[in-house]
């Protein structure tokens, strides 16, 4: 028998490694019929995990809201993350982990609590939300007019696949040529866009929404990176009308770091391109983590023993 | 080689039938990562569909709102789910059709609009939502305080797999020792619960939720019944507080038929058992079943050519 190939990914499933494209999810799962499932991602550059530990304790929130609760402890989690990212090779992959319900053991009564909850995990090659390209130019934002599910329906703190407000908004975007969009809640403040956590600078200061998104890891190095070159930073409710009115926007992802915008609903930023502040942020994020800020390498030669 | 055993259920997946316990979804596909899906559900009871037509109707409609356009026809679609039942031999069957997102092509911009996307299928064993014994003494509902997801951000009527706010429900009535819930909109008006809708009975009267459901196809056949036994019914919202004080409940799924409620936070409705109404209701829907009412026989001897 020949070494299964993980070159296009390697995956964890309850229990068991495979290659990527083995790695499949039971059509009568609930974590796939009622997406009852939460999930974390984890961006591995260079060969190093990024804010590793902020993530593992995130999925773990995330689970715990949720009321999952797998076999897997976090050491075990981390482990199986940098032993996909091993297998694969990859020095630049996009690394997911879910925790999925299950589904109700025959004879048991037909609810959640019943179900043996487990985990999933993987590493694929590197995803970019938005391209090179697009980093370069600026990406153009809609305004979409879905609005967000709101937190009391949907806590946006536990990661979730509930996406079809901001999938709407993407084919709302798609309609007028644009690239990507940002949901507002019910309120008319910006909340976040698929994917992303979205930034705005007015007068020098930078902020971005306190309520109704997911609390960024990346949202939070930012918050880190202003502090360090003494940028002043708000966390709080932005209304669409300032927004609009910004004199930057940037969004943050794991997958893709900070990427400037340079259109809102058609009207041009600053000269169309991306703006100071936003680049200044990106080139320094990029460089911090070059430099091994916040990074946990992995030993591709050994698998790691817990 | 030996045949396939689909005894536990068969499935269809892009073109290719397999056994209900090799039917999965790819973990890395927008359908199950994004819940970026729709489906339906269509019973079989005594080797016949019911309303099937009515179902892959809705099935289209909920497809076109979410801009999903897989390879396969209605007529397609219908043969297909023919022969899942056919192979599994089932006579009570629970049979799902999906169409999921899929994934952007490599090279593709990363976009819902550049996903091939692709039918789902299967007959499993008839699933009870509530069961026989919980149906004959009356569930135990509550009114959760976790609100639905409003239509504005998700169209509940665009059949989804977004059930995070209904599976918030369903432990807050595990919490009190209760069967099941229904949530309440933003306004205080009843919606729906997870995977059924609600009547309640006053005055003689049989009403419904008009707005934030799903329109349901027992729902409808209910109203049916109603128009037939001369039981004055209405579709119109109903404030919390006139659910509370109904004569009956009784909800309407795929999975169940009518099914009646004897306790609603707490309370006991009329005798602490299923209402007259309601009962009356369920008898006659489960006899016209039986009677061929809207019935599409399987022949299970032969495979369908279309």
């Amino acid at each position: 028998m020949s070494e299964p190939d993980y070159a296009a990914g390697a995956a964890y499933i309850n229990g068991r490694y495979m290659p990527i494209g083995e790695a499949a999810i039971p059509i009568t799962d609930w974590g796939y019929r009622r997406s009852d499932v939460t999930y974390d991602v984890v961006g591995v550059w260079g060969g190093a995990f990024f804010r590793l530990d902020d993530h593992l304790r995130r999925f773990r929130a995330s689970m715990r809201a949720l009321r999952l609760d797998p076999a897997e402890s976090d050491a075990d989690i981390r482990r199986i993350l940098i032993e996909c990212v091993r297998r694969s090779g990859l020095r630049e992959a996009y690394v997911a982990m879910d925790c999925l319900r299950g589904r109700p053991r025959p004879g048991e009564t037909y609810h959640p609590a019943n179900c043996r909850n487990y985990l999933a995990a993987f590493a694929i090659p590197w995803v970019w939300v938005m391209s090179p390209e697009m980093q370069a130019r600026g990406a153009h934002l809609i305004v979409a007019t879905t609005p967000r599910i709101p937190e009391a329906s949907v806590d946006p703190r536990a990661k979730n696949f509930h996406w079809a407000d901001l999938t709407r908004g993407l084919f709302e975007a798609h309609d007028v040529g644009a690239d990507n969009c940002v949901l507002l809640d019910a309120d008319g403040n910006v909340t976040e866009g698929p994917g992303f956590n979205v930034f705005m600078v007015r007068d020098g200061v930078v902020s971005t929404p306190d309520r109704g998104v997911l609390e960024g890891i990346t949202r939070m190095s930012v918050m880190e990176l202003c502090a360090e070159r003494g940028i002043p930073a708000a966390v709080r409710p932005i209304p669409v009308a300032e927004f609009r009115d910004a004199d930057e926007i940037f969004l943050a992802t794991t997958a893709g770091g900070i990427m400037p915008v340079s259109r809102i609903d058609g009207r041009r930023l600053g000269n169309d391109r991306p703006g100071p502040i936003g680049s200044a942020l990106r080139d320094l994020y990029w460089a911090k983590r070059g430099e091994g800020w916040h990074a946990t390498p992995v030993d591709y030669a050994h698998e790691l023993v817990s």
